[in-house]
């Protein structure tokens, strides 16, 4: 464990890091990770290190290794890279000493900075600055300038950067080597090429240099290798004089629909000449149009206000939201978020459910235009949905449970991990059945809706989904004989402990939701919106599937509270299973240590879950399950879960505050901010926990907030932290943007769009806002 | 440059390390490598660098990444990692303290070995002792042993080794994620499959530990990851014992016949059976059996003991022995050796006229059934080297400059490094017109045939070889009515620094060599093997084709020397190209080194030239050209010739010696030896010179030696250098076993098989040998 980790300083906008161990790369280059929803880049060092995860990705470019694997986005290749020599000695924190060390990602800028006074094994002594921005002002471009002052002596520095094509998958290489080009003794250009899907990459990238503030030319030398276009430069710097090297890069793709059709030559020139450009602006330009467009974005946009005693709580909404800004597509609907956004090659930039129930809520309460493209994306995804319907022998539309790019279906890999018992590796049931992602998508679009009142969505496209997944479900219904209802049995529920679960309470309750809101809809179309109505009547045979969803709705076994202490079974059988002390699994700040001693075989036949599962029943609808039942479920459940997926401590915050254990719901607030951006430096290598990052959002605004769509209404009863004195935040209601400010005793909204009158529930008391309104909150939710 | 290299033990078996820099991995890994022509595996470290590149190939099994790229020998997975924590420590040598260093390959035994004393950065002072052997005696075994004995106090010592498929050719990867499995908690195998020519690998391993003697069973867990399948150890060593680890590995292929129909299922099941035999023996067992079977197939076999003043030149030619060892697919006629045999990328495994011209004569003249097996893929290759003629619009068969599967024909790569002037890709001309090689092929069997008299084989390979690759020449002379003479024109010859010459001198003369040849052979067969003409006769049309080699051969135009100072023009243009001062290129100890300056465009039009051109012809072909011809060339395109290919310095050596300059002779000796023996730490990088190794052998035999088979005779001359005082080796001659012994004036020759008589030529003087012959030098080759 390391703990040089330092996320609460003053100015509450760093998540900084004050001491360099190589052997914990991955924790700051997934957390400080740099982006802007097209092209995301973790925050390796320009030096290299042997432990060291490369990653560079572009959203929407999937591509399939082989016929073994499932389609990923590639690892492109690197062009961060800046190699230096200093009197022969390469430039490695491994080596020599360290007099000075900070690395700092500014949230508010989005500019990344290393700050380094180091002296070589050789004893020379070198100031050393790193800064690097991804534009959010020109999607395409990277920015990286580095300053060096040999400190005690002339230096003779070597510089080595360029393009590298070598870079994999974890050993999958998904490009080819492609066209390798020297323009103008100055701009280096690399093609690459993906071997299944045929997309084209260009990257171009130039270097230049300053001393004494003046522009000077280094003697340079081309060198192309496989896969790799190089520069090398050589000077002399002299003591206390400052170098300062830029290097300006862009990456264009033929995925994009301005680059389609226009041919690999001409995306070679149009991004070498937008480079040109990009160069003559140089970096602090870059980096001053990227800050200002970070502003407008997100900063301006969507400030959230935490007054707390640990500015650990502000930076961890900050945190969330920078994250929530660089991972979101906002540039294309074709795609959606991956569960690990573009940080890291881990669940291979798929989208799950994860983007639908913990990620999308942030975007349509604060961005609507960006949630609505997302919605888009499960509606462009269709054809594949349907196909996978096709293939399991269902009708309707069944979404994927991993998702990549829109025809693509399921994308879900079928193996994982070894078994510790048998040597052989697992397979992952997730893609066959784990099928509550079908009625979590509908859930999605549902709450889009209701949040946004955005009708012309629904009429587009927001029926025909809620519609064909409901004809899913109703096709995936199992009769029994003996009670003469319907189950769905052999799914995985949201806890991903019990794999072959007959009758997971979670998935059958989303499952009669679906159907039930189709059947609602349905009648409210053929009454008052006949032409909506008449098209999909006919492209979705709606008569015939009305009359199926009407006779199984109601049929569907709903499992119910047990009488003598109102738990619910989470699926057939859980309450069955054997119980064992899971003290050490839970008290772990490690996840999954519970496969050190059980395999998935036997751990699917103990009262243990990974997650959230009835409770995201409670959450999801929660106007069906009374305070009682909620408590007695909470009570008997969050104590055999371990919380071993980063989908549950949110929800489990949220869900704590709802029953009054503000305490444990702070607690889970922290543990759950903690996912990233605590002290466990390994728990983050393969990417950020986008789905948690969401959550940190949800716990501030769904959970201490108390803002919630119930039943399409607007609620509000916050209950701030003990720590907490007040809390600020906007949300968009039916396109009237309200502030709400809450502090120990009081709740205030206030509607700066002031277009329409805003209805909100706030303690059982209904209100209507068109300007400002101020409440005194009720005595227990004082502080 | 680093000086850590140490040859000149008192053992001269040894090539010794015994200064570690991680900056200079590349030597090692190249000159150390370890293997047995089924396999070759780079000495890369248990431990990981940054910079190392490790290389582990398997004879034969090409693939192709994609349609960009040519097919290569893949880079299997890496199965001779092991990391070593201790007390949390990782082992490393770029961190701590070295306190005592030696690295080490035994070339008679094979086995490498690492002996180090190192402090760790927490103060733990470790003996630590890495042996490794890759089997000669079972193909398909490495076996590793680590002894680590903690000096100054107890301590926790954590191990990770496995199975890692991410390893990739420079970035590209040709292999599948296959099957990762762990059977009885110990065998760890791993499958990878190639892309395009689906070739199964199964990877074994497995890892044991004895302390104080003792077997012991230590705390594990196993990991599987992407391409990765590892086991984790844990144990406590006391202060003072040595734990002993050994790692048994094996590989099997597809590509082996008897693998080719068993799937893949029984292909695991094999090998983790043979794997378990292997565990059962031990490392001492197979290091101990691979060692006997050195000496059964080289040491013995072909012992060269050559007293000098410097043991360095002892050392060479062990070095070499051990090379062409280890870089002979011995087991399988199939393949070939590669122009890096199997120790690194470089070339891609690619087989070229250095197997045929600088490589084979060892064989030929101490392996005979080896050389017939290269000769044998030669002629495999025939269906590939038609199609390539026919696809050129020429008859026969023109063979592939570069040479990989069987019918895969032509493989040489299209595009190389940058140009400095315009920075794009420069083509690579060689695989289109660098044609040479076809009557390279028919000069090595031809050379076959009279050194071992190998009737058999030219009745069923050889003729064929010869007739069509004739006929291949006759279809490629172009007519001129200028001179009613047929020319070659826009060839690259030998010196590959004039890419579009005329009327190359080498290429002209051989082939008008092979056409003679051929014209001979067809003579010979027609008169007195009646049955083999006819077989021939048909399938090549013997008549037609004799008929055109009768009517062109004597009119192709040959190049003879100038009247004024018998220079014989390289090609039509070379001696008209402007002069330039070539001193800082030919001083350099590194090569290439002249690109700096100029691009090949304008290298193609200056007098210089990479490596030997004429030179290689007057080798070849030596008694068509008188001592003054060829000493008029020496002194006109030696001082042109920048050595800068691998494959010039030993023909050099041999050539001086012929031509009386001794001194010059023996300097050219050692650069030779010093390609990969040297001080250049970077030449290596890519893998040894295989054809410069073969030349080390020439310059000894061939040169010093003075042994030449000249026109079907046996000839030799010997001239040993000022600083030998004896040099003895044998030779085959027509199935006869020669110990040739060459001390200061004598001269005797021993033939050991005593089954026929031996006939010579020694200094002009003919002589009969069947049993022992002495014979004074000459005055002027005395010492």
């Amino acid at each position: 464990m390391n703990t040089s980790m330092n996320y609460s300083k003053a100015e509450d906008w760093y998540i900084e890091e004050e001491k360099f161990d190589s052997s914990w790369l991955g924790k700051c280059e997934a957390i400080m990770c740099l982006g802007n929803g097209y092209l995301g880049l973790r925050s390796a060092t320009e030096e290299e290190y042997l432990n060291e995860k490369r990653g560079y990705f572009v959203a929407g470019t999937f591509n399939k290794f082989d016929d073994r694997e499932v389609t990923e986005l590639p690892n492109i290749a690197d062009i961060i890279n800046l190699q230096m020599i200093i009197n022969g000695c390469c430039f490695t924190l491994d080596k020599g000493t360290i007099k000075k060390y900070s690395r700092k990602l500014n949230l508010r800028t989005g500019e990344l900075s290393r700050c380094i006074v180091w002296i070589s094994p050789k004893g020379d002594e070198l100031a050393i600055e790193f800064y690097r921005v991804v534009s959010m002002a020109d999607l395409h471009l990277i920015a990286q300038k580095v300053i060096i002052t040999p400190i005690n002596s002339n230096i003779s520095l070597k510089i080595i950067s360029g393009i590298n094509g070598r870079i994999t998958n974890s050993g999958s290489q998904h490009l080819s080597d492609g066209d390798k080009r020297l323009y103008e003794q100055k701009y280096m250009q690399l093609v690459q090429t993906t071997g299944e899907s045929q997309i084209d990459f260009v990257h171009n990238t130039s270097l230049s240099f300053m001393i004494d503030n003046e522009t000077c030319e280094l003697e340079s030398r081309i060198i192309i290798e496989r896969r790799k276009i190089y520069m090398e430069y050589e000077m002399d710097v002299p003591q206390g004089i400052p170098l300062v090297i830029q290097k300006i890069s862009n990456v264009y793709t033929s995925r994009e629909p301005d680059n389609a059709d226009i041919g690999l030559k001409k995306l070679q020139e149009k991004s070498l000449s937008l480079l040109k450009n990009a160069v003559a602006h140089g970096y602090d330009r870059i980096a001053y149009d990227s800050a200002t467009e970070w502003g407008k974005k997100v900063w301006d946009k969507t400030p959230i206000k935490i007054t707390a005693e640990d500015e650990f709580d502000q930076l961890s909404i900050r945190f969330a939201q920078y994250h929530l800004a660089i991972m979101v597509p906002s540039h294309d609907n074709r795609m959606s978020i991956g569960a690990k956004g573009l940080s890291g090659e881990g669940y291979k930039g798929h989208t799950f459910w994860d983007t639908d129930i913990f990620v999308l809520p942030y975007f349509i309460f604060t961005d609507p235009q960006l949630a609505k493209q997302l919605e888009q994306y499960r509606y462009l995804s269709l054809n594949g949905a349907r196909a996978k319907a096709l293939s399991n022998g269902f009708s309707g539309a069944q979404f994927p449970w991993e998702s990549a790019w829109l025809d693509d279906g399921e994308v879900t890999p079928v193996w994982g991990a070894a078994d510790i018992i048998t040597g052989e590796p697992t397979k992952i049931w997730s893609g066959f059945i784990e099928q509550h992602i079908t009625s979590d998508v509908s859930y999605g679009i549902w709450q889009y809706y209701k949040v946004t009142d955005d009708q012309k969505f629904m009429d587009q496209y927001g029926y025909e989904v809620i519609f064909d997944t409901a004809n899913f479900w109703v096709s995936r219904l199992e009769f029994s004989e003996e009670d003469g209802l319907y189950h769905i049995n052999n799914v995985v529920g949201p806890d991903e402990y019990k794999e072959h679960a007959d009758d997971n309470a979670y998935t059958n309750y989303m499952a009669y939701w679906n159907i039930k809101k189709a059947m609602e809809y349905y009648q409210y179309l053929k009454e008052e919106r006949t032409s909506i109505f008449n098209k999909l009547l006919n492209s979705l045979d709606l008569d015939a599937s009305y009359e199926m969803w009407v006779d199984r709705a109601d049929k569907i076994y709903l499992p119910v509270p047990r009488e003598e202490d109102l738990v619910i079974p989470q699926d057939k059988y859980y309450l069955t299973y054997k119980e064992i002390d899971l003290t050490n699994y839970k008290s772990q700040t490690q996840v999954d240590t519970i496969f050190l001693d059980y395999n998935i075989e036997q751990i699917n036949h103990i009262q243990v879950s990974k997650q959230a599962d009835i409770m995201m029943l409670f959450l999801c609808l929660e106007d069906m399950f009374s305070y009682e039942v909620k408590k007695a479920n909470w009570d008997y459940y969050e104590p055999r879960t371990l919380h071993d997926s980063s989908l549950s401590l949110s929800s489990h915050c949220i869900l704590a505050n709802d029953l009054g254990d503000y305490d444990k719901a702070y607690d889970l607030f922290r543990k759950a901010a903690g996912i990233d951006l605590g002290t466990n430096m390994k728990s983050s290598d393969s990417g950020i926990h986008a789905a948690s990052i969401g959550g940190i959002w949800q716990c501030i605004v769904y959970g201490f907030g108390g803002v919630r769509m119930i039943n399409g209404k607007l609620r509000i009863e916050p209950k701030l932290p003990k720590t907490w004195s007040d809390l600020e935040f906007p949300i968009i209601w039916h396109g009237q943007k309200l502030i709400i400010k809450i502090n120990k005793n009081r709740l205030q909204i206030e509607n700066i769009t002031k277009e329409a009158e805003v209805e909100v529930t706030i303690y059982g008391k209904s209100y209507h806002i068109d300007d400002r309104l101020e409440v005194d909150l009720p005595e227990g939710c004082q502080l």
